[in-house]
């Protein structure tokens, strides 16, 4: 019986709601589709180009564990420049997600708690239950707000890390420089590593992005090329931050990872050099459809960053209303207990065609008018 | 300080001693290289071409978590014909070592014993230990071949699984059918989980490979494309066993490598159609080079499988053996104690063009008539 052999594990953690939402919308004809985590757009064209170049260039063997001179070096002279840190070392890992694993797998121990804010992305409960650590969830609602009391308060002794996400996902909350820095000083304070996930940094609407590295040189740092340049699939990434954690998450990608994609590592070389702005523009537009296609018959926080809004479902649970959407107007979005203790919002997505956008908009505020 | 954020698997293992062999190798100029796990023969031109029209064609975004049908089913069809086992599922893994994490992490409990042939890849033991498993070796010396009487007495109501690669990496032993028959029959039995890498199937020079699966349904084996068709740095591999423990891995998948890269899934579909037997031609007459030039002064058993070979040292510990090798010969090999409790023998691999490997073999008997 395979049964036995599961371990504990295994029984932890639910396979993801995002996929369950996928199931449903695959038997459906035409859905509305604003469940989607990754952007509209394609590589940009001269991107790709390096990409085949290094494949018909013999660039197909092992790359190496910390990744090629190419990109890595690149990141190492961008990341000098932005931080001016003397420990601050980068490596290339299997898309921001890789990363991630890796950083829990070297600095969470069983029984360490990690704080995380909710509601979050699904990978950092997951992973910390993974390798035996507690989550411990700081509530941010209804503004999505970093409350630095908050935070204050649930760090204990065995607090081993603290998990930020800005520009977030689900909620789209960008925080602001006073909150960034009030969090990088407590981390530094109080001796807890701050690990921020930084993949939606290019997805700033209102203003300019602020890492907390900036204030904490110890903050560990997610990033990735997935988002901005529209290859999730080529799943490379990167970390940056104090040497000695990076060399023991370079050890861990060695018996794990092994390497990221090695042609694709001389296309995200190629995109640092891609200009990003017309995309972001193209993205503000969008959150700009959401907000004003929604704000009057929805409790709308209005995003500021990344591609996802996260509405208060104006009747019933998250689960109910997104049952509903899912079934009465093909609308595919993900309830919100997803990515939180409570039940009460759902994600959409604006990484979508403008048509598609707007059929969402007819679609949600007909869904306003029901109810359950 | 760092230091205290480090989890404590962090100090479980070491960076791989390959990679200190390749350090080394990188300050020497025109070294003779037989260091190197991965063919030195490249991707199929049609296969490379595959994957092109993937990149152009905008299979970009995020593969299926699974893997993406045109490869999965053409994988679950194979598979299907091969074993006709009813339970067996298949799914798509970033890479074999992809595979080999997800499987450790779904059935390995803190505690549980893992037996282990030693020598062994190094990844088995790194693996084991990162999710707080206890490696328990099973000694093959001198010839390399399972004994089971030895295997029965490793087995203890610890014991979750048992991890076999044939051909083996770094021995290139290949498990004779009694002993495949044998090992599959005694875990069953003892309803222990039977994990097979089987990584270096394609590469057998003196018969055919037997799969254990194919004596014991509950089988997991490990799989992949990177050896057979020049693409590790492609990272692409697969897993199939029984459903319960294929979803299983599957849902981990969601929350660590998320998918394979999405183009090279459609190459790896078209690399099934590619006859590889020219390759392996030319590998058996690699091994047959090494053999014939090695055998009158160094204790080797003939391997018959993989790209490696594994000699004892005529004098010294491995590690001595090695370092003389590298300062006074230029030759990359690999010390026994990399791979094993003992080191007595060095790996090399043919996996080399055969001006290469001549160079090699004319270091080695220069190197057999030195002492340390």
């Amino acid at each position: 019986m395979p049964h036995r052999w599961l371990a504990h594990r295994t029984h932890s953690f639910d396979a993801s709601g995002i996929r369950k939402v996928f199931d449903l919308g695959a038997q459906l004809v035409d859905p509305i589709n604003l469940s989607i985590g990754q952007p509209d757009f394609d590589v940009p064209e001269q991107v790709r180009r390096v990409a085949v170049e290094a494949i018909e260039g013999r660039k197909n063997g092992y790359a190496l564990t910390q990744g090629m001179p190419v990109l890595r070096d690149k990141l190492q002279a961008e990341i000098d420049q932005r931080f001016g840190h003397a420990d601050r070392r980068v490596f290339v890992t299997s898309g921001s997600s890789g990363a991630l694993v890796l950083a829990v797998l070297v600095v969470v121990n069983p029984g360490d708690e990690v704080i995380i804010f909710d509601p979050y992305f699904v990978m950092y409960e997951a992973l910390v239950k993974m390798v035996g650590g507690v989550p411990v969830f700081v509530d941010t609602y209804p503004d999505f707000r970093i409350d630095i009391g908050r935070v204050a308060a649930a760090i204990t002794p065995r607090t081993k890390a603290i998990v930020v996400n800005s520009p977030a996902n689900p909620t789209g909350a960008v925080a602001c420089d006073a909150e960034v820095q009030a969090l990088a000083q407590l981390a530094a304070e109080r001796n807890v590593l701050l690990i921020s996930d930084e993949i939606y940094r290019h997805f700033c609407y209102d203003g300019q992005f602020v890492s907390p590295a900036r204030y904490n040189p110890k903050t560990l740092v997610i990033d990735g090329f997935s988002k901005t340049y529209g290859m999730p699939g080529w799943r490379v990434g990167f970390a940056h931050g104090p040497a000695e954690i990076i060399e023991q998450m370079i050890k861990f990608q060695q018996y794990s990872f092994v390497c990221a994609p090695h042609p694709f590592q001389w296309a995200a070389a190629a995109a640092m050099e891609v200009d990003v702005g017309p995309q972001i523009d193209a993205y503000r537009r969008k959150r700009d459809l959401i907000v004003e296609g929604l704000s009057d018959c929805y409790e709308l926080v209005a995003p500021r960053g990344a591609f996802y809004a996260f509405p208060r479902v104006p009747w019933g649970t998250g689960t109910e209303f997104v049952a509903k959407a899912i079934a009465e107007h093909k609308l595919l979005i993900i309830p919100g207990n997803v990515f939180s203790r409570r039940d009460t919002h759902f994600r959409l997505s604006y990484a979508a065609a403008d048509a598609t956008i707007q059929r969402g908009i007819e679609a949600l505020r007909k869904l306003a008018r029901q109810t359950g």
